[in-house]
């Protein structure tokens, strides 16, 4: 099997060499975290979440499933018809995970299913568990199959075992399904799209692995086909599945969350390696639509729950902010590749929002409960209705899975996000985007990071290889970094603090990014959130908990004081070791008298001072579900 | 058949004489609404509603559906599972109309599907055309086959076709059903309950009118046997279904809308009938609790669009209301049954704040389209994404087709929900809770009433006929209406303003609502109304529509004085006529470079003065969808 030279390097998004990229990725094998808090959570990714996802996945059926098409079991397919996706997804993660710690275990059980899904596959290289045993007729009903979303993932998951174990049991099912599709679908063949895109992103990357151009070809293809309002089905419009606009001529990001953010993504894949200028131009404008309309402050995206779906500009509610997990897992996928793509810092100052905050809040402190959705607002008495809601708290597993495994592929893989190098060989260069303490081995450097981010805003770099040239060492400094230095000296805030010099080992860089907490506003058209400030600091939403408050404060009915002093407090033995902030407000009284249909007053008056306490946003609801708010109302 | 004395009158809700009531209603036969708004209204229902409405039902295969059953068509079942009870619907709404207006072609419609039900009524009194086509097994799936929820609509069509033609064809087939289902459910029987409610007050209106006790036990037996945690099913949890608490021990409203105030009301009809004290108080709490913490100034019922049910405590996001213009028409049928119960004006209050808004809003003022959904603010680049979204604007029909024929069974018998007698026979009274143009005969007395509300707060009634003793004369003085007046003497607010005397033909009586407009607040808890005002005048609250703006002025980003002046200007041409309102507000300039995630600072500052104009909110989305507005920030 040919291998492009750049498919290398081990990780989720490798482009070509041939790609029209800016920036090209550092893989995971070049980067390790060593401590710190990602460095925590993807230890509790391998010990607790990674085997929990298997066992889930066989008491839930999606094994057994696979075992019966592969005559290894006998029944009837059960759960929902992408079941399928989730064993590809633990695959992916598990593989990953091989790929950071070894395991003679994990190959085993990844070999297991491996074996499986090889005899699963049918002849000509098709493969769907539910479609062979429960649908019977395959493509009848692509709209809502997730036929190419399953292979999607399977593709992913195959090259994540194939870049970390080296073995190519499940390159092997892949490629045979991947030449299935490309004999059948595509301008000369089946006409039709997959409801659930995906399928774009993983052929792009077969491509890069293999260097078969046809499933580049397919994938572009599938990136054009869509968009022309023929998928529709399940009481959903084409809006619903990205398909009322065509993706270089929509200017923002609509319907199904998951849905468009794949798409995005897997269209970047196709714009990167095709040297498509309009479409990435595109697909710029549509993620600054989506980040400046459509994102909550902790980086969620999708604001309805009926259809899961980004709502109108603006239409951000916090109570039921859908924002689901995997939307941030997708969002994350998307600005890798625009940040690869053009090498602007904004990108990546997304990822980091996205993965402290609306990823890392879907999973619990001990890895093994999940949000599907996640909330800004939990009121007092609030109330489950249905399996997702909130007001459960996290949970175990969930009926339609995707969530739960799309975390575990995401922190497994995490160390791919970190560093990039440039593309522009008569500069070398090295960007570190992502701040955690490790080393890594990049642009003929091997450089050590020492840093408590995001508890703490120093970050140090020692050079500990270089080689005899200049080197530019290029370190973000987020937006929302005011008065950064890097060592001593004022940098700007939003871009890159870089250092260009021949290094010589010993030498380090200090970046100081400024942790002051800070109260943010929203947009003025952002109703739910009209008068009210949400407290961060650095990269970290924060969240006012009702347990962490004095005794009968009603987190509902609290002021805020947005000029009043907060303190940041080391807490090591809280919720796996947190920074609190500390701040004054005041509570009111709310009168129940009063009338939520308008015809009463404001209720409460100026209220009574009161210490108000806040945990870091994803830390939130790991002490049992409890009243919780991200936006409070300024006094 | 026996007949109960009370059961004489004609309408919708008439408790027997046993009933343990304050309030007796006052029959169609027996309030002539002669102009104004309602009459309007009704008259665009006779014209245009109620004939649109069987064609569609023609067209959307409904009627075919029972023809096929009944031996007169061949073909499958299609639409949804609740198919059968649209005709119903519509039956009862033809069946009130012919009582308004008499109509050949009507009768002949009614009678044809009358037919058609007969003949598709099983041996044993089943009926329901798409288990008998397509489900095969009667009451296999009865937390969402919706039986009982057909057949109750099939019992109060068949009560008001026998109430307004004195015909029992379609009595007799209602009665075999409920027989059947007497036989077939209860503590002897299947002790399952429907999932949708409405079964309750059905069998109790049919006990009303025929004495036969079993459907009422029947009844007492569903409301109680519901609440226990068994209803479960496509995905939703038995909060859904109003089935997590019993209905005596639940404090609030909860689950989806309609279901939850059908349930009520058909609670309420059980309590008056077994004078169960004990489960009106409970009914009274979970009335209160909904008014005050669950209900949209517009008396919109129900904020979630997922599982079209109510939220939390004050989750009243204006964007997102869902507001189904079934739940209103629940919510006026419960508010009645409250009111004859009590005698409380408040619950009049209600009727008529659901009944301008919440209901009107749903169809159109041609009366062929409708709103499923009524939303409270619409964007200006808002996209619909589903058949029900309001950004389509109102449209024909829906493949859920519930609201269109609940809006045409509730304008067609509104006239009996304007005036009431008292059930103390030693003072007779009569009161009137709605105004509106015509002629009352009540409590031996014959009552002219003249008036243009709700455009104007005068009105007049004139005594035309009265016996030789005392009569009270009762008109409601809303809670809204401070400084009324009765003859020229102060009134107080939320009660009745009443005039006891031996009344000489050609005496009046005058009351005067002020009709200033007023603005409204939200309770501080709602998120999406904080620092804003609502526009009300008398009962109508009001919306502002863009291509009521003057140029350029964008809703989304204007400011109004609550202090500033309003004028009201009657447009008798614009929307059927409408009196406008007039204020000044301020246009702020939005800037698209701020970023919704709460980065940004609020844009815009102080602003241009500019004029604001507002319609009545039932008629918003007549001129085309557009954006609008009910809740507006302040200045």
């Amino acid at each position: 099997m040919a291998t492009t030279s750049a498919a290398s390097t081990i990780g989720p998004a490798v482009p070509t060499s041939a790609a029209a990229v800016r920036l090209r990725p550092v893989g995971l094998d070049d980067v390790h975290v060593t401590a710190g808090l990602w460095h925590q959570r993807a230890e509790v990714n391998r010990t607790a979440t990674v085997p929990a996802g298997l066992r889930q996945l066989r008491a839930a059926d999606n094994v057994q499933n696979l075992e019966i098409v592969a005559g290894r079991a006998e029944g009837e397919a059960r759960g929902p018809i992408f079941a399928d996706s989730d064993i590809h997804k633990w695959l992916e993660a598990a593989a990953w995970e091989y790929g950071r710690s070894g395991g003679q275990e994990l190959m085993e059980a990844m070999l297991d299913l491996t074996a499986s899904l090889a005899e699963a596959q049918a002849e000509d290289g098709y493969l769907n568990s539910v479609v062979q045993l429960r649908e019977g007729a395959r493509y009848a009903n692509l709209p809502w199959s997730h036929e190419h979303y399953c292979a999607g993932h399977l593709i992913q998951a195959a090259l994540a075992f194939s870049r970390t174990t080296g073995r190519t049991e499940l390159l092997d099912v892949a490629v045979r399904f991947a030449d299935h599709l490309v004999a059948t679908f595509g301008p000369d063949g089946i006409r039709d799209v997959d409801g659930h895109p995906v399928i774009e992103m993983a052929l792009v990357e077969l491509y890069r692995e293999t260097g078969t151009r046809a499933y580049l070809d397919l994938a572009a293809w599938f990136v054009d086909a869509r968009g022309h309002g023929n998928i529709a089905g399940h009481g959903h419009e084409p809006t619903y599945f990205s398909d009322r606009v065509p993706v270089r001529e929509a200017s923002t990001v609509e319907g199904h969350a998951v849905r468009a953010v794949y798409l995005a993504a897997g269209a970047a894949d196709v714009a990167v390696e095709t040297g498509d200028v309009e479409l990435l131009e595109t697909l710029k404008i549509q993620f600054d639509a989506m980040v400046g309309t459509k994102q909550y402050v902790t980086g969620g995206l999708g604001s309805r729950w009926e259809g899961e779906a980004f709502g109108d500009p603006y239409e951000l509610p916090n109570d039921r902010a859908y924002a689901e997990t995997c939307a941030a897992i997708g969002g994350v996928q998307w600005a890798w590749r625009m940040l690869l793509a053009t090498g602007e810092s904004r990108y990546a100052d997304q990822i980091e929002l996205m993965l402290y905050n609306g990823m890392l809040a879907g999973v619990s402190l001990t890895g093994t409960e999940f949000f599907y959705v996640n909330a800004l607002h939990l009121r007092e008495d609030a109330h489950p209705d249905e399996e997702r809601s909130p007001a459960h708290g996290r949970r175990g597993w969930f009926d339609c899975a995707c969530c739960p495994p799309n975390v575990m592929r995401t922190l497994s893989s995490l160390e791919g996000l970190i560093a990039t190098t440039g593309d522009d060989e008569s500069v070398p260069s090295l960007q570190i985007h992502q701040f955690a303490p490790g080393r890594i081995q990049a642009a003929d450097c091997t450089v050590e990071v020492e840093t408590d981010y995001p508890w703490n805003g120093e970050i140090r770099l020692t050079i500990q290889q270089a080689p005899v040239h200049d080197v530019a060492v290029m370190l973000r400094v987020p937006a929302w970094a005011e008065g950064a230095t890097l060592d001593g000296e004022p940098v700007a805030a939003g871009g890159y603090a870089a250092a260009t010099r021949t290094w010589s080992p010993g030498e380090t860089l200090t970046l100081l990014l400024p942790m002051t907490p800070r109260f943010v506003r929203a947009h003025p058209r952002v109703d739910a959130a009209r008068g009210s400030v949400a407290l961060l600091r650095g990269p970290l939403v924060h969240a006012f908990e009702a347990g962490d408050q004095a005794e009968g404060v009603v987190l509902d009915d609290v002021s805020l004081d947005p000029n009043a002093e907060v303190t940041a407090e080391p807490r090591p033995e809280l919720l796996d070791g947190v920074t609190l902030l500390r701040t004054s407000g005041r509570r009111h009284r709310a009168s129940a008298a009063v009338d939520a249909a308008g015809t009463a007053r404001a209720a409460g008056g100026g209220g009574d001072p009161v210490s108000l306490t806040a945990v870091p946003y994803f830390a939130w609801a790991n002490r049992g579900p409890q009243a919780m708010r991200v936006w409070i109302p300024t006094s």
